[in-house]
């Protein structure tokens, strides 16, 4: 028995009212559950951390695959209250970045890589082209995402934080990072605030970005139906009443709708990203 | 009661014979299992996979965070097997790329926003920058790194395809991707080969890859450790006793090393990419 307004379908609020596809014909476990219930926590309780939780996520994060074994990310833990006010302000005032009890720093690492050919006195050239950009972002990004589901599954919450972008040199220099290393994210970490209720977005429909065999460009329809279903959930969580194909067009907009982050190219060459 | 040579500490497989975080001091559940018993999986039985698992490892996808929710990714699931050889060969003829029973592939999609925005009659320029590529690269790792979670989770196994990088122009066209659309890499999924044992691959220790407050270069006496668990690992699979470190710089040494992959930056210009 279930009460009215609790879908027997596990999927059902990820696709808000929109098109749902049937509940899985086997099992959900504590992995999926966590997966499928994801939702991204500003607002942090003052409980504290589990002792060692950090070793268990850094594991988690290294426990992702990566591209040839390059590992070519790194983690800089941020605690020091002083270190993450100044990440906020450089991180567009987010307030959870200064209160989150726990800040990662997701670096794109190739520094690590150049010193130990430089160590055995090596060529390392590939380091310069978009490719090896490409792998350590890659790389980064499969790491946080295990650390973010390990860290949901225990009962703690988290958000990623891109704003670490709008001024990479600084960020940079803030921790310390040698050219050829840079945050790629940072991602805010706690125990969610059980006075603030977070719904689960609803995601485009599968039929929009699922495609068999061959790519198919997405049709108007199914696209208003999806600016229709996250305009209740925006609502519901008290959000703007804009709708999504306008809100991330606006976001695209140009180089001015960037936040900053247009001139990332050229900041990044030169920090030590050949970018070739 | 264990037997010897099953280590008590659950992280123990994951650094080798190097140094070893203490066991977490709470109980682990199945996504922290899942997540630290991660190894990639390139021989699959013939059993078929379980009905609608398909939808379910799209909506684990779309399930994680993505930047300011622009969803800029695509999924192409390939069963037919025509496709599926033809993309092995373009993918540095790896033979599991032909043989898995699904090869679903993760687009860095920009593409669908360039629509969406030419629909409602809107600039999008902001699509031109490394800002936006990365923002793709990164929403289609967070969404492939959840597939991989989810479907490890219920027995099936996996590995990432980073050779579809190896030829994207050619990948694109078997695939019909338009301009703003590439794949950033495939997966390759099925139920894993009981004739075949695969071990947890050791990764770098913690003391390497994570810095507390600010980054600290790793030191080459804990590479030459990293150097010699992961020895043990290679002879134990039948691999070739080559460094890590070695095989690491000669995976990066010039142009030449990359596979191809060289050229990815001029590729994805000429396919609707700005990378300004």
């Amino acid at each position: 028995m279930h009460p009215p307004d609790v879908p027997t379908n596990p999927l059902a609020a990820r696709y808000g009212g929109g098109a749902t596809p049937p509940a899985p014909a086997f099992a959900l476990n504590t992995a999926l559950e966590t997966i499928l219930n994801h939702r991204s926590i500003r607002r942090f309780s003052a409980e504290p951390l589990p002792v060692d939780v950090l070793d268990l996520l850094v594991a988690a994060a290294q426990s992702a695959p990566s591209t040839s074994n390059l590992q070519a990310f790194s983690i800089v833990a941020v605690e020091d209250s002083g270190r993450k006010a100044r990440l906020s302000k450089l991180a567009a005032n987010q307030r959870h970045v200064a209160e989150a009890p726990l800040l990662l720093m997701f670096v794109a690492d190739l520094a690590r890589l150049r010193g130990i050919a430089a160590d055995i006195n090596e060529p390392c050239e590939g380091l310069d082209y978009t490719e090896s950009f490409l792998v350590a972002v890659a790389d980064a990004a499969f790491a946080a995402q295990n650390c973010l589901i390990a860290l949901e599954s225990t009962g703690l919450g988290a958000c990623y934080i891109g704003a670490m972008r709008n001024h990479p040199q600084e960020v940079a220099d803030e921790l310390g990072l040698p050219p050829g290393a840079f945050v790629a994210f940072g991602m805010t970490i706690g125990y969610p605030d059980p006075q603030v209720a977070t719904g689960i977005k609803p995601r485009l429909p599968q039929s929009i970005v699922l495609h068999r065999e061959r790519y198919a460009p997405a049709q108007a329809d199914e696209v208003a139906a999806y600016d229709d279903a996250l305009r209740v959930f925006r609502l519901d969580q008290l959000m703007s009443d804009i709708a999504w194909s306008r809100q991330a067009t606006d976001r695209v907009r140009g180089p001015g709708s960037l936040m900053g982050r247009h001139v990332l190219r050229e900041v990044l060459q030169a920090h030590g990203f050949g970018l070739k």
